[in-house]
């Protein structure tokens, strides 16, 4: 097995695990963010946000909710900050929510800065559009 | 009202709307990380990714991406980074994930840098122990 997250999953590699269940396992990323920084990631190899079955999709958020309060309850953070790189940036090609503890003035200002602006308003509906039309359908199950 | 996306959901506050469905709308940042960074909020207001009722989980995650594959092939992009704040650094106080367009060697180098270390290996595995046991039990309905 070549993924790095499998192999955590099936217990080849050492980890640090918060939740072992059916369908997801968490566990502490090594470097973290600070500490208590938790990846969480579905059992069954899935590579990135865009191949998560349907039958997944309710799990994934209720075991983001979960960690998120155990990140406040257990380790006394305010809040939470939660995110998912999908190709760039996605260090281990297998889908992986980070869930950072967040607690004011921490120093992360985060990826969110610098913001850039939209030239105009017709540069701004343009790219709305774009993406309107590049939108897939819902799925009929959702 | 005084939610800044429920006026945008009601209609009342101009934006560049990118999806319009019965639980989701998603609409353009007014000030992009990258251009076609959308927002994706659940149409009642739902003040933290805590408060998501079961009802809405999957339709979050089948959304956000539907809006991943869009940026990819709407705008071009090579994939996408997708965040939610809880709390500390969430603007506004309605659900809200963010869709940003990644291309490699964009310069969006992320909020993941620095990064820590933990002291020892028995201090990540207080944390690991801290976290477990903060955690909600499964619902039954998950």
């Amino acid at each position: 097995m070549d993924c790095a997250f499998c192999s955590v999953v099936a217990g080849d590699t050492r980890a640090d695990i918060v939740l072992d269940e059916p369908d997801y396992v968490g566990f502490l990323d090594k470097r973290p963010v600070f500490k208590g920084h938790t990846l969480v990631v579905p059992r069954e190899h899935v590579p990135t946000l865009l191949d998560l079955p349907p039958a997944l999709h309710a799990g994934l958020v209720a075991v983001t909710q979960r960690v998120v309060s155990a990140v406040m309850t257990g380790l006394g953070a305010q809040g939470a900050f939660t995110a998912i790189n999908t190709v760039v940036s996605q260090s281990v090609p297998h889908l992986h929510v980070h869930v950072v503890p967040r607690t004011k003035g921490d120093g992360l200002r985060g990826f969110f800065w610098p913001r850039t602006t939209y030239a105009d308003a017709e540069e701004a509906a343009a790219y709305a559009a774009k993406l309107a039309g590049a939108l897939a359908p819902p799925s009929p199950s959702a």
